[in-house]
């Protein structure tokens, strides 16, 4: 890229962790950036003043920004997006390739799992073919210790080490619960029992404001706020 | 189990293929298996009768209900269920194992991919352990396929060939869609707009109750229906 850019121009690489499964200008809206993170990894020697603008342009969409090494950038996307792309588009093709089990009953019984799974091996197969063969040595690099974890798990499995197996699906409950935390997942199931209590205060406010029934609490509220 | 049923009971393995990561009462909806499939695995010899009773009891429950051998189960939901659920835990487990990326880098930079992965690997510890221990001899064989895939696109990465990785994820989408056209899919991003638009509707209908405007239009609506 360097190169190609021209003396009066700052080239900064960095983008946002953000989006769907789905991809061109009709997959956005408005609050697509809205508490999610915009990586930078400028280049020595980045101009102070230019990554300040970028920032500023990022932050004005609402996102909150991170700089870092380009290097580190690469480990850290293998591990949290990469690698789980590539084993889901790899179960996927697994679960097609079967003799004894129909892609009609793959398809039918999806249960949570695999249908997670299907929804991002349906990404963009050009930009995630691009995105492997860029990152080759961090992806091989976790690549080979995922698979050095799963072959000590299918070893448990054999030799019926329960304890093992439930020591691990304990920990990885804390991952879990840091990111809920940090409201980092936007797409969490909420219950129906919370949903229908949502509806019902929507259906409520929504009364109020056309009918104008439960003003002066309403306007308590406010005062409060 | 089998010696334990008592002379007049009638033992049908079964369950329904829904749910949440959460477990117990409080996780329960009133339309949790609403269009969902309850699978029935009878014994031979099972009487017929019996098992029209049980399905009428899961069909009453908005369920959808098949049969089949246990044996066809077992390797059904290995690959639909089980092995994704063991790579989730497994993936989450490599990531916080990591010493360069530390783990609030994993929570804070989760994407979509690796941030689903920790919603399954949430789910119950104690469960899972047993389901592994279970269903071993199916989880194993889909298991190697796994591996044998996953390496197959491994090669692919170190050496280049764009093509072959093209070839898998483009072939992934197929499955996909037909996951979304036969409706299994509810927990499905909606867009922005999407929600915007319901949310409009949603508020124009309950208005309309409210305070009774449009009810020529929607007794023509309802004439129609």
């Amino acid at each position: 890229m360097g190169p190609h850019v021209p003396a009066h121009a700052a080239f900064i690489p960095g983008h946002p962790i953000a989006g769907t499964e789905d991809s061109g200008p009709d997959a956005g809206f408005a609050e697509l950036f809205d508490g999610r993170w915009a990586i930078l990894t400028p280049l020595s020697p980045a101009d102070e003043a230019d990554v300040a603008k970028l920032r500023g342009f990022w932050e004005g969409m609402g996102a909150n920004v991170d700089t870092m090494s380009v290097e580190h950038h690469d480990l850290v996307f293998a591990i949290v997006s990469h690698v789980p792309h590539l084993i889901a588009y790899n179960i996927v093709g697994t679960a097609a390739d079967l003799e004894d089990v129909t892609q009609s009953e793959v398809i039918k019984y999806s249960a949570s799992g695999f249908r997670d799974f299907t929804r991002i091996a349906a990404s963009d197969p050009t930009m995630w073919r691009d995105i492997f063969l860029n990152n080759r040595d961090a992806v091989l690099e976790i690549l080979g210790r995922f698979v050095e974890d799963l072959t000590a798990l299918q070893r448990a499995i054999r030799w019926a080490e329960g304890d093992k197996l439930f020591e691990l699906f304990t920990r990885t409950r804390a991952i879990r619960r840091g990111i809920i935390e940090q409201g980092q997942d936007t797409r969490r199931r909420i219950s129906a029992a919370g949903r229908a209590r949502d509806e019902r205060l929507r259906a409520a406010r929504i009364a109020r404001a056309v009918i104008g029934v439960d003003q002066p609490a309403m306007r308590a509220q406010r005062k409060r706020a």
